[in-house]
């Protein structure tokens, strides 16, 4: 048997109404043989940046050649352009926003195109669905084997969201902020092992602890249960970043976190 | 390949129990190339209008011969009936409760059967679960090319409910209600664009505002963006349905609106 | 065309964030003819026994040779080990934590391997996710046909979870617990029709009420809707468990009733 084109669908529009279905619909009519796989559907309504955080810790764990798919629109039907973005292995389709802001930096994007053959629209395009009816017909033509430049033409002024960086901060400190809140209540930050190895060879430190609201942490842990119940612990998380949790807890209910909350490490 | 067979379901199970999975369990035993597409689980508990309204604006949208299942059925062990219904593009399978009162009236129904060939059941039927022990199964088969006519009888007395119109109001105005509110608060209306063409006629004026509660809404936008935040705008809806919306916001929060809530266009 | 293995997932992973996508990625990757089906990943987060109860209720409508994947794993990244359970029809993986229990009830078991054959894992793993690191890649190398054999060492001392059964308690009683609240708030019991039976026997009668709370319940019903709206009946549920519900309402709310109330039959 050929293997089947992946699509993944990453999206805010909930499973409660008919939104997610018709896409899948769509798809399907296309190319009955494409794969299609969720990620999720339950990023919070527009929320661009989370959709690219839970975009970037997944999509490099699938298949060479998947056209992963990301619809978080809030400016639908506008002149915001649509995007087929081409990298080292994978396709990705989103609106121009700054969802695909994490794999830009990656380094591995190749070619980005501004989707307008509207030959593989629908034949009618809702001004508030175009998910349904651009997104997901260009999703399927690709999986059919189109050429990503008959979809569009390249362009290189698409949009990319200035995203906090973890930051040194002389003479012992790395300053990052939340990123994510799991749905353990585990708080992910932005700060990656490699930017904690740096401040290591900058400090000259190999010891820290870190500060999280009132909250100090003295080591990284390895996983959960090696905290008590209760504790607030660190850790590198199953992505790469900086994690404070607790075991069979809800760390960003003790500490009180959300997006943007400062995580420090003060290296001694 | 040939193409598998697309089987959707829409059901009120939510995702939290074994319901859902021991139905794709029970389809994929009888026809392991079955495609099975959720369209949504997460229907209001025993809600039949709402499932109605989320089949009518995802089923068209899937290939032809999709078999559509719909499993919302508050009187399951009842006497009341389970239906095949056949029509121009599609199979639906679903209790006798109206639920498929909007397919109906598409005029695209040749022949309802009631299903009753018990040879097709799982060999042990639970009163509480025909979805898993008749209809899985039922849609299962009918996937792997059993004729229509093998489930059962054809019947002409289904139960049809009795939606809500809109309704011409003169001299000037255009009734509807609230048909349903969606995952980011969008009020979608049963007032559809060739009603409001209809009413535009009738009227001799192109000019209407839309009265929503305590609210007015002057025009008609293309698309959510063009509203400002915390301002109620009103719109055709990816479903061809008259939407009131707020630009990043609930507008049925806002409106203090649910379904029933009437919506009147006052043409000048 | 050949038969697509089917692997189950159930986890408590959520849908909100990427973990269940990252997943099905790594599953995919390795073999893309695999047929992934969701039981659910609403599991309450770290409950292993709602997962055990889950799991038991569903696996067996699935098509022989199924791999069910059941990540509950409050303990990830600990000295805890990973199961390979071969039953007579099924495959099981999941962490050594009693998630399994009541499969090994059954008495179809006949090997349990600890996982260890370290060259099936993704090349790096991390602690705190072994669900896409070890289980993922193990489950679908089984798909593809690696046996059993290959993925580690068989073992006897498992874990199990001890679950209360329903005691007879004469003269008169047969008492149980509620096991799990469904979506609907039907409180589902461990008190399976077996158990009934037995107790009718070992009585000499057939007829008995049902004490839940402060309430009685006087007879069995079929189904939900032979009760009244606000009325609490018992039925045998679709699972083969005494069951105590509401007709269009929730009984778990009606009767103050949560996992581990007391439900008991006092026999005439």
């Amino acid at each position: 048997m050929d293997k089947r084109p992946v699509i993944t669908l990453l999206t805010d529009y909930g499973m409660r109404d008919s939104y997610v279905g018709s896409i899948k619909g769509v798809i399907c009519s296309i190319n009955p043989n494409a794969n299609i796989i969720d990620i999720t559907h339950d990023i919070k309504g527009q929320d661009i940046i989370e959709a690219a955080f839970v975009l970037y810790t997944a999509y490099k764990y699938f298949p060479v050649r998947t056209i992963h798919v990301v619809i978080v629109d809030p400016t639908v039907g506008s002149n915001r352009r649509i995007l087929l973005v081409v990298s080292d292995e994978y396709y990705f389709i989103a609106p121009d926003n700054g969802v695909l802001s994490l794999i830009y930096e990656t380094g591995t994007v190749s070619t980005v195109y501004e989707v307008n053959a509207e030959h593989y629209y629908l034949s009618e395009v809702s001004p508030t669905f175009h998910g349904r009816d651009i997104i997901a017909p260009v999703a399927a033509w690709l999986s059919k084997g189109i050429e990503s430049d008959k979809f569009g033409d390249p362009i290189t002024d698409y949009f990319k969201l200035t995203l906090p960086k973890p930051r040194l901060m002389p003479p012992k400190a790395l300053r990052g902020v939340a990123f994510h809140i799991d749905r353990f209540g585990n708080i992910i930050s932005n700060i990656s092992s490699e930017d904690i190895k740096k401040a290591k060879e900058e400090y000259k430190s190999e010891k820290f602890k870190i500060i999280i609201g009132k909250f100090e942490i003295n080591s990284l842990k390895n996983t959960y249960c090696e905290g008590n119940k209760g504790e607030l612990i660190a850790l590198i998380g199953s992505s790469g970043f900086l994690e404070v949790a607790s075991y069979q807890g809800d760390a960003s209910f003790i500490a009180n976190a959300c997006r943007g909350t400062e995580i420090t490490l003060i290296f001694q």
